[in-house]
């Protein structure tokens, strides 16, 4: 692996060089991802696709677009990152995903499923127009072909006039399992490698065949197709426009690398279906690859993580449980995340009630939009950033359908390791303009428990509730399930300064707010839970203090805070209002760790707070 | 017809009373549609299908989702709505697509195209978990089954256990001409009807041969399936776990209640595709459905419209042809909207440049940030309402990329009579969070000129312009390109009160200034372009005014009201603010009087003045 320090330097090693390279690469991934956490089992399934398709497209000029990009470690050690993948997932340290701003090799910065062909086919048209040369190459997995935007990606890519790689790098499952048609479709076509492998062979002869070749191609391969509609089945692959190979044994490097030499060549759009083994050469990661995809740092010799406990998603898919027990009309939907989200405990146990409909969030929404119609009470769990997806469903299929169904949006807030394209700083501002809307935030377990019930039985309409990743962080002394106001603005009295938070973030501001009273300030702090609609109850109450410091777990533009403050302007208060939450993209970096970077921990609230405040001032003045 | 007071009547009908029913109902779609404007192409193809369906499914137990519903008249004629279509796209009357408030034959309310299938497969998800009888039917247009969301409903679909129809309306364009390979591969089987009709014949017998049909159908539909793929194509449908019927002759009643009545009857999801002519029956929409997809008011005998003139798609579409012959890298997107954006001289002046993706925003988001990252500067024109499913793609793949490209938002702000589903009032709100992103918010033409060159050569990142629907208002006298300040203003003494607003609105917003200017306000206006980000300068000088009004032609929660209230807390103003935009879902009525409702005239402006102004009481007090 010394050797490697570009993609270039492959071509000079032996196939049996290459193939102990990808020992080597192998036993470097289990290590750091057993120290550092992150994706080990659709890393592991990707080290002989990644060195073949570096082997045959080491130059700048090609482009290989990894989807989502969990799979990308061989490839960022295999260009010029080797040194540096200790650092993965740390702060400052290389990202677990391709990256623009680290390396030319990764010409987008990616963690979302299913846009590889979409902007590959964006590149490839680029490089068509401006004359310039290299193959374009997406890499896409079973799991991301479920998403809409991939076919959407097909039916514009089979039309492009020249050579258009998509790679389907097939390990049966996505996150956890696969589903869907599509999945049953490729397992279908798995077991046909015959056909597929002499048609190539006798593609590769006529191409080979000087001056004839090219220009008898077209012709025969009509006459192909025709013979071959009537011998094989065709694939849906070439139904959508592409010449489609395979499958292929993704773990052997020499074949996969004449594959890639022949098709490189072809001046149309190419599908090769590669098979691999997600956890391939880790064998607690090949015997439960669901299990180690995005894993914490675990031990390599038992392959055992630290016993977690609870976390926001437990009690969330524990309490679903129990009262799905009690009321038939649940239903939980999720896009490939039923491990992630906490609802594996429901899918054993009502599985007539449980749908995972494969990447597909827009479809989700939607989906659950037409079983409330029909009766049903559909809760859709999800993660924060991946909720993105559904925009539109949100609006147009479940608030304009006056429906009620319940989001329960996971991962809301800063994630930590996963860095900027997992963040779930969003949803807090996009849900705000949507009509018909609720949005929970609780703070503690406790919290989660009354709101999403309250989300089930006291909301209409799209009821949402979102929660953070991982655990509850620490409760004040004086916690009570669901309370709002602490400390002197509890009191008939408000204090002179108010401190506004919600979800996880109370803490912090609670922290803050205990600091600052000890140092003297007439000081309190309050949770807003809902946090859309906000009651004039609530605004009433805030707009007693003098001066408010909101502080806010997303985006500040368009976010609750805003929102806040005009709803004070309307009431005709007139104090100082500060806010302080989330601008631009946040990088990865351990989530207590980004919270401090971004002002937004116990100790920054209260410097913001000593540093900012107006009417301390005036009396100090 | 006047014997159909709901689907049930049909069957009381003769088979040529229902072909002459059809000749009536064409006559009273075209007469209504040359009156109101509307969709007529569309209407005119799917007049048999709609009878044919209701004629099988009658009950309001079967449930017909229309895919975005701009085929629907014949099916509210159908439905006890034949006395009020007259009415329809008119204030207070018919939507122009279906309508859970209007109709329980209505399941959802719709406009957006591709969403049928994930709702259909709800509500039959919902009927099958409790117990109900009745079928579920979804009808897509060849042009949604672009969309990646309906590949994403098939991909689910395709498992369900029962039956569930997907009816294939497939008039061989989507609203202009169809794109992509889908489009290649439906024209394919289009010719191949033989072997489908036969199929489907041997089925039908096998089927009804008493207690063995049922029973022996799983075994010869396998050995069939061998069989086939080794006679005749297999479909890309089959190959999505569904059982293909078709193609049929779409303009055939009696043979599309046979097809109906044979398939409801079979536990499996079925896809069955109908061959319809888009504007059939109409000779000047048959020659040109393009044109006469969505229409205004026009002549029945000559097919003409009054002369339109321009509209600010035309002059951005010109513009952009004038600045794409100096600069080679402009690339022109669109989804599927041709047409309605004002693309078509670019479209044929620079065929390799001009990408129609199909009804792909999702796709043409990602696609562009590929084009960007290449070096080209592509601009994807996209009414506002469309752009919402793209959403996930403008944060992930377009702004996250740092690369530069720009949005043509069109039919921002109200749209009329197409109504709530189609209203772009949610673009400010949701750009507003995303980094990396300039709004631009032109009044005038002159300033969309203006603006549309900005975003081309002065910003980096996502640059947005947005702009109504249709032509742009009163211009005032002192207008000049890119003017913000107007009237006292301008002058180093600013004025007690300002009014501000941004895009069409602006002409109100002057209106209303010179109203109460007349009647002795101190007062002046200023209009925001860009709307996003807001310069220093821009806050500073309106913060200069005591008193704020704020009107906004999009939605008043996370829109640039809020945003510009949270700069001015933040500049230490503590003025009054007051903020009229919009709240909730905007029913369909022609644009002025849908603003003037909305309290966003001119007149209602002043009004809001008079009623709310603080400082001015202060002043008679």
């Amino acid at each position: 692996m010394d050797r490697i320090h570009s993609p270039e330097d492959l071509r000079s090693l032996t196939p049996e060089e290459l193939r102990r390279l990808s020992v080597e690469i192998r036993t470097l991934i289990i290590r750091t991802v057993s120290e550092n956490g992150g994706h080990l089992a659709s890393n592991l399934g990707a080290v002989e696709l990644t060195i073949a398709l570096h082997y045959v497209f080491p130059s700048l000029n090609d482009r290989i677009v990894w989807d989502v990009g969990h799979q990308s470690y061989t490839h960022k050690i295999l260009t010029g990152r080797s040194d540096r993948i200790g650092t993965i997932r740390t702060q400052g340290g290389l990202s677990g995903f391709p990256n623009r701003e680290e390396s030319p090799y990764d010409p987008f910065t990616v963690g979302h499923a299913s846009t590889s062909i979409s902007m590959a086919l964006g590149l490839a048209e680029a490089k068509r127009l401006a004359g310039e040369p290299g193959n374009v190459v997406a890499v896409i997995g079973d799991g991301a072909l479920t998403g809409g935007l991939a076919y959407e990606g097909l039916n514009n890519a089979g039309r492009f006039p020249g050579n258009f790689m998509v790679v389907l790098n097939d390990n049966t499952m996505s996150i956890s399992r696969n589903v869907g048609s599509m999945a049953g479709y490729l397992a279908t076509i798995r077991t046909k490698p015959g056909y597929l492998r002499a048609k190539s062979r006798v593609e590769r002869v006529l191409d080979h065949i000087p001056g004839i070749g090219p220009r008898i191609h077209h012709g025969v391969s009509r006459m192909k197709s025709a013979v071959k509609r009537l011998l094989y089945r065709s694939t849906l692959f070439e139904d959508m426009g592409f010449r489609y190979y395979g499958p292929f044994d993704g773990h052997n490097i020499d074949k996969l690398i004449e594959v890639f030499e022949h098709t490189r060549e072809i001046q149309h759009p190419m599908l090769i279906h590669v098979i691999t083994d997600k956890g391939k050469g880790y064998s607690f990661a090949e015997q439960d690859p669901g299990a180690f995809h995005g894993v914490s740092p675990f031990d390599v010799a038992t392959g055992e993580t630290p016993v977690s406990g609870d976390n926001f998603s437990s009690v969330f898919g524990n309490l679903l449980c129990e009262l799905a027990e009690k009321d038939e009309h649940i239903c939980a939907v999720t896009a490939a995340m039923e491990l992630g989200t906490g609802l594996s405990g429901f899918a054993s146990r009502f599985p007539s009630r449980f749908f995972d409909v494969g990447i597909a969030e827009e479809h989700a929404v939607a989906f659950c939009g037409g079983l409330a119609a029909g009766g049903q009470l559909p809760v859709f769990a999800v993660y924060s950033t991946f909720l993105q997806r559904a925009y539109d469903q949100i609006v147009h299929d479940a608030s304009l359908q006056n429906v009620h169904l319940v989001l329960a949006v996971d991962r809301a807030g800063i994630v930590g390791e996963d860095g900027e394209t997992h963040q779930g700083v969003f949803d807090t501002a996009f849900l705000e303009a949507i009509p018909n809307v609720t949005v929970f935030s609780p703070s503690y377990y406790d919290d989660l428990r009354l709101d999403l019930k309250k989300a089930l039985y006291e909301c209409s309409g799209v009821a949402v509730v979102r929660y953070p990743r991982g655990r509850q962080l620490f409760r004040p002394h004086d916690y009570w399930p669901g309370r709002l106001f602490y400390t002197a603005a509890e009191a008939a009295d408000p204090s002179q300064i108010i401190l506004v938070s919600y979800g996880r973030l109370f803490a912090f501001t609670y922290e803050a707010c205990d600091a600052l009273r000890a140092s003297g300030f007439d000081i309190s702090c309050m949770r807003l839970d809902p946090i859309l609609p906000l009651s004039a109850e609530v605004v009433k109450r805030i707009a007693l203090s003098a001066e408010i410091f909101f502080f806010e777990e997303g985006m500040e533009a368009g976010g609750v805070g805003e929102h806040l403050n005009l709803l004070l302007s309307r009431a005709g208060w007139n104090g100082a209002f500060h806010l302080k939450g989330i601008c631009g993209f946040v990088k990865h970096a351990p989530m207590e760790k980004t919270l401090a970077g971004l002002g937004l921990d116990g100790r920054a609230m209260a410097d913001f707070v000593r540093s900012e405040c107006r009417t301390c001032q005036r009396k100090e003045g």
